[in-house]
């Protein structure tokens, strides 16, 4: 847990065109942000088995990502 | 665009018990989860500047993140 850099969080944040933004503000996103790639992962990892192989593809996260929308 | 570190995404996959992971899934999930904060940042400025604030609180981040689910 709490592997995305609240820098890197940051500046996507300002780059959506905030001026200010609080650390609670940045950290929430980023364990929001992490839950969410969480999720994505154990789909695409259930996928990559289904599949057959080991290793988990860009293939696999395409499709669990639009599984969970 | 490409704010996050394939490392901290890629030990997000592996967190969720994947043994191999491709390069391009790594980058994959880094751009959708990019995107996915980008979506929700612009939502948070929308409902801060809503609010009578200017600074991105994590009340903003909250919201917007169930306003998209």
């Amino acid at each position: 847990m709490k592997e995305l850099p609240v820098a890197s969080v940051d500046r996507i944040i300002r780059n959506a065109g905030a001026d200010r933004v609080s650390e609670d503000a940045k950290e929430a996103l980023a364990a929001i942000l992490e839950e969410y790639g969480t999720k994505v992962s154990a789909e695409a990892i259930k996928l990559c088995k289904h599949a057959g192989r080991k290793t988990v593809k860009e293939e696999d996260i395409r499709l669990a990502s639009q599984r969970l929308h």
